[in-house]
């Protein structure tokens, strides 16, 4: 039966520093590095082992597949790089910290942005440091200039559809190396949760989730590898 | 104008040892990481950015092309792992060093197996320590039990029809990371190199070596990207 495997990317240098990140791409820190390779660790001694995986274009993800597939013997596998799996852009609060946010929009306007379903913070400024419009990676693509929890579902659900199911309907074991909103669309879409319920939903970093699915791509079961 | 760059793996652990290796797949040393670190340092340096990358399905090639594209900004690139890239299957001598094989075979024929371009070495014993049947990787390929050059290149060569000259028709940068003789197989091709010259022509590890070609994929130049 098909079976997705979802990780979260390890520790960022700006997770470690509280900064929004979204679409900036930060590398992942020597913790966020040891976390991917424990991941891939676990895979291999669990032999939990993907034959296909799919990654964002951003360093972090895309870093963390690679040192889980070397732990796990399996970098041979084919990989996809996909900005549908990117992170949530934050718009204007991209590379603000945690102090900085607050002290510009205020404590609660800063818990409802990242509380709401679909109320997006301000639009990143066009020309300003956090730009990606340069950005050859993303080169014919319409950047968003900021995305709600929804909006980012909403490209990275068709994606899922078009790239990934396919593959578990082949019978693969799909590896998904991507990003906490990212991975909370397909666990919302695979785990039925609802709006209000997916905003709080935690995905830990370095953590492989595994969903066990039939023949429809219906969750039968989810589960934290390391618990079993 | 379409670009190629070739870039052969670092040394591996039995490049070290001087050891046959083929298809076993052994890894990079702390040296041939470093070597691939560099390559894509000078692809940055150079500002010789690749915009799509093919590789081997062997661990060397494959951390090669991860850690130079690290290197050179550029892991978001999509890649493709090919068997077809793969090294030259060695056959009977896979595992053996230098001086087991002449032993075991003598040091004239040793001389032919290496310089021959047509003449295979022996064939691999199946259900020994280096008989690939078992590995996933593999699942439904007809693994070749020995390859001359002349066979490794007439899988190469079908590839790099069929995926690599389509990508540099539509214009990318391609960067190859693979092997010492599938390298020759797309070197020999591209620069009309004879049957007799081929098998004498080395291949540097870690080195970029740039194709510039012409609409039709007819190389008008060939450098080693350190020498400009």
């Amino acid at each position: 039966m098909p079976r997705l495997i979802l990780v979260r990317h390890g520790q960022s240098q700006w997770n470690l520093e509280n900064r929004f990140t979204g679409w900036w791409d930060v590398d992942l820190t020597a913790q966020g590095e040891a976390e991917a390779r424990a991941a891939g660790t676990l895979l291999r001694d669990k032999g939990m082992l993907p034959s296909v995986a799919f990654t964002s274009v951003q360093t972090r993800a895309i870093r963390t597949l690679h040192l889980a597939l070397e732990a796990a013997g399996r970098v041979w596998i084919p990989e996809t790089k996909d900005w549908r799996l990117n992170e949530r852009h934050y718009g204007g609060l991209t590379g603000l910290d945690k102090a900085e946010t607050a002290a510009r929009h205020g404590a609660d306007q800063v818990k409802i942005w990242r509380r709401s379903f679909d109320t997006p913070p301000p639009v990143l400024e066009a020309g300003g440091p956090f730009d990606l419009a340069s950005d050859p990676r993303y080169a014919g693509i319409a950047i968003p200039s900021t995305e709600s929890l929804k909006d980012t579902i909403a490209r990275v659900l068709p994606y899922y559809e078009a790239a990934i199911a396919p593959a578990l309907k082949a019978g693969e074991t799909v590896l998904v190396a991507a990003h906490g909103n990212s991975l909370r669309a397909l666990v919302k879409h695979l785990s039925g949760i609802s709006d209000a319920e997916i905003t709080g939903l935690e995905i830990p970093t370095g953590q492989p989730i595994v969903y066990e699915l039939d023949a429809n791509l219906a969750a039968t079961e989810r589960y934290y590898l390391s618990e079993r």
